[in-house]
This record gives C-alpha cells, sequence and structure tokens, in this order.
C-alpha cells in the first residue's frame, strides 16, 4: 500500500481541521494510500513542536521553506493567512510537491492565475479547501441536478454570512487589511458560496454586485483608544448570469447578527426546487413538481447511507455528520486523486474561477454596471 | 354612529377577501363606523346578484361606472384586474369618493402617479391593499425596529415567490400580457415585498435588477394546441439602496417551486435581526445582540395579545392570525382613518413609489446599470 | 332561503370567537341558511348592551334563561364558564332549542351524559366546540388516515399543552375550583387532544393516567397577601388504548413554558406518519413509506384548496388560515347539519366521550391501575 | 506520557464508530494519555486481519477470550451484541482490565447487576456507551438545568424513535430475539432516552408502562417463504415518576415510520422549558421565564465555543458536530477518567439503573399497574 506524506503549514482553526481529518479519514473510508503526518510547521520551534504532539504529525519546524522542499513531504498542505498562499503555494510547486491549500486560493485573481499556471505547468495536483461542496448533502444536490430531477435550473439564490464581526468592539485583525486578505466578507465566506454555485449550476458568466464597509474603524489591540481602518468590505452581494441561462443571486456578510454557519443556498428548476441550511447540515429540503395533487411539500430529506459518502461515517440514517466530517472527505478525495492519479476538484483552477467572481463583484461595485467573466 | 357605505367592484380573490373582511372586522375591532356593504359591480347582473347575496351586499349592478358615482357609496373598493384599476380609480375620485384599490396601483408609474395626484387634488382617501405589512408580524417587526432593538439597519433581503406559474402547461391569461398587467411577477408580488421593504426600511433611492421569462409561450385556453407568447417576466431579482444607508435584495418569482406564499424577509441591524417568512405568518424571529454568552440564537416569537392588533383577534397568544385576517385589520385601517379623517397607509402616492421602484427595475435591467429614483 | 337564529349566551375569549365566525361564515362558504344573530346575553344589561353592538346582535339581555326561551332564537349557543353548561343546556333542550356548546360539554361524565340523554330524547341537535378538529390539517389528517395512506395507525401521541398557568403569580380564578371547572388542565386543553385522538384514530378503550397539582396555592385577586387553594391538575398525562389496537400517550398541562398553543399530535401507522402542531395550524407534515429510495423524508404541505374547506377561505394555497377561521368551520358544519336535518359532530354524546376519558384518567390515577371505559 | 492501550472487541456500526474516536480524539482534545489502538477481535481471522487494517488496530484476534487477558491491553472495548457483554464483561473484569462496554449493558437487570458488583468488587473501571448524553447539545442541557435556569423540573417527555423495523419485509435478525437481545426497542433505543431522563432529571422511582409487537413475524433471510417469531416489543411507552418530584413520559419505538434518529426531549420547569431533537444535533432550543413582554420565545441555540465541549472541534460556533464526534467525547472522558483515577460516567452501576427500568416497565406492562424501583 502506497504512503501519502503530508506537511502541514498553519495550526489554526483550519489547521487543526485538516489534521483532525488525517487521522479520522482512515478509519472512516476505505483509503487506497496510508496517510503519514509527517512535518508540521508553525511560526517559532515551540509552537510547532507542542502542536506536532496534540496533532499527531511526526516532526515540527519553524521554517515553512524547508516544509515544502522536505523530501520526505508528498504534500504541502498550506492552512497559513491568506496573503501567504502564494508564496508558499509556488514555493511548494517548485519543489514538485502536491498542494493542498485552503481558501480562498489567493488575495485577487492575478495571483490565484499565476498559482494555478505554476502547478499546471509543473504537472502537480492541487486542492483547495471549499469543504462545503464535500458536504453529503451538497453532493446529494448536486446530484439531484445532474439527474435532471428538479428539470432544468432557473434560478439561484446563495448565502454565506456570519456574524463573527457583528460586534462593532471586536478588535482589528489581519482579515480588515487588504494586503493581507484582499477582499474582506467575499474572500473569507462569499468564496465558498461562489464554488458552490459554480458546483451546483455550473459557470458564472456575469456579475454585478455591490458591497459596504460598514463598521468603518475597529479597536487595535494592545493599543488602548486607538482605532484601525477596515479596508474591505463588511457586506456585499450581487447578481450573476449563469452560463446555462440561469440567473441567480449571492450574498455574504460578515456582519449578519444571528448567522452563526449562515451558507445557504436554494435552487429553483422547471421540475422542483432545492433548498439546504448549512446551519442543518444534514438536511436537504426538496420539492418535485410529481408529487400528487394535495401532496405536493418539501420534503426534509435526512442524509443517510442512500446518499453520498454519508454510509462511510454511519450505517444508520439521519444520525448526522459534523463539519470536521466534511474535511475527512476531502482528504478522502485527495489521497484517491492522488493514488489514482486523477484530476482533483475543486483545483486551483476552479479556485481561480472564485477569485475572478470577487474581482468582477468589485469591479462591478466601483463601475456600476454587469462585468462579463 | 357613523355608518361608511361600501361600493365593491369585482368578486375573485380578492373581492372576495374584501367581503370576509367587511363582514369581520366589526365583530373583531371596535370600529368607529358601521361599515355598510351597499353595492357589488360584476361583469353580468346575474353574477353580481349572486355575488351580492353570497358576499353580503345590499345592491348589485352589472355596471361598475354606475357604483362609482352611486350617492350612496361613500368608499369604492376596486378588485378588478390591473389594468382596470387606473380607469375606475379616475372615475370614482371624480365622483368625490373615497378609494380602497387593490395592488398593484397601475400597470406602470406614470398610470400611478396620475392617479395620485387626481386623488390628492380632489382631497379622496385613498389605501392600496398592500396586506402583508398590516399582519400583525410584520407591524411587530416595524415596532422592533422603530424602537431601535435591533440598531440601524443595514441590510434587507426580500422575496415574493410562489408557484402558481411554474408548471409550463398551466394556460395563458391576462396577467401573462403587458397591455393588462404591465409587468408579470413583479407587480403581481415583488409590489408586496417592495413596499414590505419600503415599510420596515425606508425609501429606496437606487435599484439596479434583472429580469427573465422562461416560459416564453403558455398554451391557449379553447384554443387547442395554440399557445400565447408570454410578455412580461416570471422571475426577477434586484438589488437595491435605501435612503438610509442600508442596502439590499429583493426578488420576485411566479415559477418557484415549492413556494405558495414565498414572502420573506431578513432585516440585519447593527445590533440584532429579524427573519420572517409568510408561510408561518404567526412567527417572527428575532435575534439580539444584547443576550448573554452561550444563551444567544434567535427567538421564534409567536404572536399574541402583547403584540399589534393580535389581542382584537383571539386573547390567547400563539392561537395565530389567517390571511383574510390581514384584511380586516387593512378594513379596520380604512374605516379609523376616515372616520378620524387621518391620513391612510399605504395610500396612492406610497403604491405609486412601489411602481416607481418596479419601473428603475426594468429600466436597469434594459439599460444594464443602477437607476436613481 | 331558511333562517337560522342565534342566541349567545357569554361574551368572553369563545363567544367573541362565536361571533366573528357567525358574521363571517356567509362571505366565506355557500351556506344554505341565512344566520342572523338575534340576541345576546350576558351578566348585566350594560354589557350585554355593548357587547351585542360590537358583535353584531340585534337585542341583548341579561337573563339567560328569557333567551333559551326566546322564540325568536333556533340556536342556543353557550359560551359561559364550564359549569354553568349543564343548567343552560339543560333549559334550551327543555325549550326545544338546538345547542351549540362551548368544551369541555360537562364538569364531569356524569353530567355530560344525562345532558346527551336529554338532547337525543328531545331529538334536537347539539353541537360541541372542539374546534380544532374543524382546521383543514386536522381535516386532511383525518382524510390521510381514513384512506389509508400511512397503513393502519400503531401509535398516537397527542399534547395539548399551554403555559398560561406557568407563572406561579397569575392570580387565582374559576377554573381552579372544582366545583365550577371540574379538572384543571384536562377539561380545559386536555378535551382538545382527546377529541382529536378520538377523531383521528378512534374510541378509547382503556386509559391509565398521572396527574399533578404543581403549583398548590396562587394568590387572590382584590385580597393582598392572601391565597387560594389550587383544587385541580396543572399538568397530566396518560397512557391509552385504542379499539382497533393501536396505542398511545395524551398530555396536557397549563404550566408548560413556551407553549401558547401546544396541540400537537404524531400519528404513526403501518405505512406512513403524520406529524403537526397547532402553532403552526396551516401545516402538516407527511411521510410515506411509498418514497423512492434517498428520497424519503417528512413532507411539509402547506394547506391549500386541494385540501379540506380551504379553498373556501382562499384560492391560493399556502396563505394561511387562523385560530377564528376554524369556528367559520363549526359554524358552517352547525348551518349545513341543522338545514340538511344531519347529525352534527362533535355532538353531545361524542364529547360526553371526551369527559369520560377524563373521569377515567382521573380514577386511573387514584387506583393505579388501568381503567377500561 | 502515558500511554491507554484499547482491545476492541467487535467491528460492527458502533465498532467502527469506537475507532474513529480512537483515532480523532487525540487531535480533537488535549488528552492525558497516548492512546493505543493495540489488538482486536473478530469473528474470524480475516475479518479481524483486514479489519485491524481499516479501522489502525496493530494487531488482531479471532479469540475474544484471549484479548481480554492480552497483556498488553488496558481497556477492554465491547462493541459485541447484546447477549455477549456479559461474559465477556466478566471475563474481563475478571482479568483486571477496565471496560468500555456498548449499551445496553445486559438484557437484563439481574446480568446487569452481576456485571455491576463484579466490576466494583475488582476496582475497575467502567464506561458504556451512552453517547448522546456526551452531545455538547445534552451536556447544555443539563448545565442550563443545574444551573437552575428553568427553575425546577416539573415534567420531562422523552422519545428515541426510528423506523428501522417498520417495513414487515424487513428480514429477521437476532435483535428480535430475547435469548440474544433482551427486551426489543426498549434496550436497544429506549435505553437511550431512559439514560437521558436520568442524567437531566434525576432517578426514576416509579414506572407504569405499556408495550407492543406489531409485526409479529418476519421473512427469514435464506429461508425463502419461512418467518420467525418476533419475540420482542416493536414500541413501548411509559409514565414516570422522578425522584425529586418531576413527572414525565418515555416512548420508544422501532417501528416509526419517518424516524431515523429521533431521540427528542422537553424539559419543562418552573421558570422555562428546554427542547431538543438529536436529528438536529447541534441546536438546543431554550425557553425562560424572564424574557421581557412580547419577546418571550424559543430561543434556538445554535452550539458553539461558549458550550460544553464544542470549541475544541471548532472555533466557530453553528459549524455542527456529528454523530461520531459524540464518540470522541467519550473516548475522552474514558481517558481522562482513567488518567486522574476519577469515576467514569455512565458506569456499569448507572447503566444497570436503565436495565431496571426496562425490567421495571416490562413488569408493569404485565401486571397493569405501577412498579417501584
Amino acid at each position: 500500500m502506497k504512503t501519502v506524506r503530508i506537511g502541514l503549514i498553519g495550526t489554526g482553526f483550519m489547521g487543526k481541521a485538516h489534521a483532525i481529518a488525517f487521522q479520522s479519514a482512515p478509519a472512516i473510508f476505505p483509503l487506497s494510500a496510508r496517510i503519514e503526518c509527517e512535518l508540521l510547521a508553525e511560526v517559532n520551534s515551540d509552537l510547532a513542536a507542542r502542536k506536532a504532539q496534540e496533532l499527531g504529525f511526526r516532526r515540527a519546524t519553524d521554517d515553512w521553506q524547508a516544509l515544502v522542499t522536505d523530501p520526505n513531504v508528498d504534500v504541502v498542505d498550506i492552512c497559513s493567512p491568506n496573503f501567504l498562499h502564494k508564496e508558499m503555494a509556488l514555493a511548494a510547486i517548485a519543489a514538485g510537491k502536491h498542494v493542498y491549500c485552503e481558501k480562498p486560493l489567493a488575495i485577487n485573481s492575478a495571483d490565484a492565475l499565476e498559482m494555478t499556471e505554476a502547478a499546471e505547468k509543473a504537472g502537480v495536483k492541487t486542492l483547495v479547501g471549499f469543504n462545503y461542496a464535500k458536504n453529503p448533502a451538497a453532493q446529494l444536490a448536486k446530484e439531484i441536478i445532474a439527474a435532471g430531477e428538479i428539470g432544468d435550473v432557473v434560478h439561484f439564490r446563495g448565502t454565506h454570512n456570519e456574524d463573527y464581526l457583528a460586534d462593532p468592539q471586536t478588535p482589528f485583525n489581519w482579515r480588515l487589511k487588504r494586503e493581507f486578505s484582499g477582499s474582506g466578507t467575499l474572500g473569507d465566506m462569499g468564496s465558498h458560496i461562489i464554488n458552490m454555485a459554480q458546483y451546483l449550476v455550473g459557470d458564472i458568466t456575469q456579475v454585478n454586485g455591490d458591497l459596504q464597509t460598514v463598521i468603518k474603524e475597529r479597536p487595535l489591540p494592545d493599543q488602548p483608544g486607538k482605532t484601525g481602518v477596515v479596508e474591505n468590505e463588511d457586506q456585499a452581494h450581487c447578481m450573476v448570469r449563469f452560463d446555462n441561462g440561469a440567473i441567480g443571486t449571492l450574498e455574504s456578510s460578515r456582519i449578519a447578527w444571528g448567522r452563526k454557519m449562515g451558507l445557504t443556498f436554494e435552487v429553483t428548476g422547471t421540475r422542483g426546487s432545492i433548498v439546504f441550511d448549512q446551519e442543518r447540515l444534514s438536511e436537504l429540503k426538496l420539492y418535485t413538481a410529481t408529487d400528487s395533487a394535495g401532496r405536493e411539500g418539501f420534503r426534509t430529506l435526512l442524509i443517510g447511507p442512500d446518499h453520498p459518502d454519508y454510509g462511510h461515517f454511519c450505517v444508520g440514517p439521519g444520525h448526522g455528520i459534523g463539519y470536521n466530517d466534511q474535511k475527512a472527505v476531502e482528504v478522502r478525495d485527495l489521497i484517491e486523486g492522488l493514488v489514482a492519479d486523477k484530476p482533483l476538484w475543486p483545483d486551483f483552477r476552479a479556485a481561480m474561477e472564485v477569485n475572478r467572481v470577487i474581482d468582477a463583484l468589485e469591479q462591478s461595485h466601483a463601475e456600476g454596471r454587469w462585468i462579463s467573466l
């Protein structure tokens, strides 16, 4: 049996989620390769050593550049802040490593294109962590649409709203500076719903959007009484047109009080509809025009073994998967794609398409008109 | 005690709803005047006579022009198809009658303006049937916003989607021709969510929209094998900017499978949020930032006697009001406004503002840019 | 066209609800008779006169005994406190009047039997106000069960919980004394869910129950610092066995914090299930075993014109009916039954069966064993 | 750092869930010991070897008796069918091993008592897999109750219903024979809701129940046309009385169409209520009497870092945990209890209390009366 050796950079929210998935995925799925958590990089040696111990990595380093060239690393897994993705990914690609990178791929589409072209030229495989598309419920939505069960898609409404910055007293952080984060809520959460729209409906060809920074300054941590200027948007929305003729709206906010994991979508087709809310991630609502008179209604499908991937987690329907389980599916896709030498999805090119929509939205906002992609 | 004598034109869906409200409102509310259902007009004498008997009207006529000038009619209530509103309203105004008219006020904003100016010049009172704003839950939303409980409004997402034309085999009808209906789903249902946005958030100053006719032809009734060309939109959405700085999206569809009364809104403020779904018309979800840590969450408020108007229907909370009850509130507003000689809301001018948003959306679609109101 | 003349006794919560229904039902339904709100009785002349004016009754009296013998009254409608039902009904029956009575029919089953036998002997028609069984959603549940769509019923779980006495500081009232109310929550709300169980599943043959007075004293109004002793139960539940072999549980509470109109039921059959919650009175959830693999789930049926009675209220599905609309259905049943000389349901005999279940529950609690009916 | 070495018996549904948790828990929680998946037993060598490889166990055996005495095993983890628990646990205890056993502990309370006394006498630690009590949402319910936020508990309604045997054509299996399973739905699922009631409310002192086998025969697999007789109940419910004065009902069914993971509870207190549904395992609904007038309602708490244990899985609230995550909490409890030499919960004694309630329910059904525990 083959072995895939992971080099992980960054152990915050996402780094830990990746680590959990590396540990659990082999017991959940019948993987075609063994995963070895080989090397972990953090900003200093102590933290790296402690995190390696906690997260089950064999070795630790404070030098990500050493990691990306380490001969015992097959896949470089980038879980660092957005603005570091490019440099790290290009270095990993240059070293011939496969790259598993968190989203958004880059802080703008030009960078994303450069990364994509480098990877494609080098022939390495890439995977970007749009994990919500790995949720069995989202896969089921895709399956239902692909099978024509709701006919042709005519409308898509998607949101990814949270409230983690709704309180104006939440301190300033790197995500609020364009230099480090690029866009605001659009890259952070909007990228997920853009990816989901492309996954479920297809290519977006035109965008017309609006955005706003509502809380313009925030307290600087460690500098009592001083504030920092917020440089990117708190909320944004746009109209989109898809290549297949469907139209829709996408929305993202980081100040939407009450929404904790507000990725939602409603897909309307010519013969039915699908409704989903990630806060109830193991349910999908389905309406089909074929129900008999007086017995029509949205069905609440509780995800179970008849649906994609769920049966590997649990043989009982409706028992529910969690956020980290989505990452286990993602890791399974990574491993199986590498072993079988098949394309991974979403790869850098697919992720670049997300960055392009974000850039188009910003441009359309600035120019007050539709932007074609 | 004063008496208000009603002359009703049209007894379809809305005419019947008005009639039920005229009968029930006096038992529900302590009204300041007696309502007399004086005269009813329909397209022929037999139907008029039968409907007058069914709906409790004293007299019947097949001549709406006689109705609007009848000396025993104080209020002309117009429940006819959209394209007839203007002629009827202008005639009623000319006869010095108050006018209670169904929405949309007119098939375009020019007509709506003409009607508005005529009414204002004549000094008659007008009321337009945007009944969803009369729902106690909607009034509660307004009250919560006005009291500052969710802070300043920063975002509004509203929809009014139904599926009554989702089946492509549903036959052609007058609503599909511009001559008779003006816009499609926008006037029919979109007008409600536009009115609701204005009610809850305030004036809309800019619009940027998209629309689409998905089912381009439909079977002509009585002409087997032949189809009629659909002249207005099946689905539409737009971005809006409000006078107070909030932004938002509005959406309407008549082909949204599964949505039967899909008027929904989410209002996000700087200190909380409100979520509403008219399919559960006696509930309002409220999130306030003031909840203690670990005890935050959307509260499902079941409308009860502590909320606007509900206590007149029922002293027990959560027992629920229905669609027709909204019309009883509207009739109460009509009667009390007339008796007290106070402004009614929404009057023709307010309804004209809805027509203006629809026109702006159509123009923005045609020109691909923001339109200022 | 015939006329049915109503004499209403009592204008509290229920009296007003009846009055609203008398006014609205003729406009909603194509009734076979005209309803005349002839005479209204209240405890004093002033109140009676004021209420007659408010609720649209022609005449008023402070003498209910005069009302029940009034020659211009066809139906005596009893909306007084429970303990008065018997005397009033017997007097009305003696005067040859049809009787429309609020629930519970009596404060014990012996009284209910006496009332039933008197009515049957006199040949007058009777109807008892178990209005939740008139809800189109409940009728739909009945229709689905009768059609065998969920197979044979094997289990029923029903509740009717509210919280109107959950606060221990809510003052003492007549409902808390056995002399005036009989049982506590069982008669007040439990009677509704017992009636619903009998309506949907069939005769209850055995009962085994438990009950409890949680708040044993309450402040006496107008006597500061003094309390009255609560004489009946705050919460109760029982196991039941139905004649057709199904088993189930019933529950009622007047101290169930958060429940405002907590009449709920879940009916499990051999081929499907139905779930209902009166707080969402225009929805019924249906699960049928015939759905295909991976597409099974509870459907949320929004009540519409394809379902019983709803179309008379509104031609658009999902627009929702309210609490008072149930009473309009009840009034329709009353009028149509009288005109066609057909049995009414639930009549005194059916309501007596509810009282018998309550008595059996109390006995089973006292004796700690199953009681057969 | 200490090491805890696991010997796992059985790799079906539960065995796999345990294995996933052994892999993931160390990355999720800061554990005080390393977990070594040392030895796995299955019914034959091939299966054992394959499963050991899949589930990450070092060694495999087809001899569970060798496993329980293996010197490199610290904890024997029993995931075999119910009827084998006793023999295996007694052997493990005899060998001085700690025992982690799936529920129900035994097929009757006499066996459970024997196992409990053996463990206590031997001084080994025990833990039983009532994982739903490990769900952060259930822990939060416990925390809220313990803090007095809903006052004194007065009522509890609990269910654990599923539909995995609702189809009469589902073949016969070992769970349907008393010899192998003891009770039917009561042991399989009822045990969970009994444990939950005891966890949240306290000791159950009296039981009065009813049960029923609805589908009396089922097709024998591999014997076409032949059926086996079902020896235990398909559905059961009971009334309970708690030591603290609260009363309640418990219900379990394996034929409840539509319920996939129907563990639900409603806890009513003197100052509030809690409602939970395991099909939405990351939500808890809370009503507190302290809300201001007109702003009362059930809050939907989305489990987040402010709640027990969740923050170890994810720093973002509302992202959701899954079924297997509950087992990770359970494994954390196991490891931490062993290392700190603290009591585990629920241990064999606590699990025996569940068996005693089941036995009492069966007895009360047979005798038609309350049974005291």
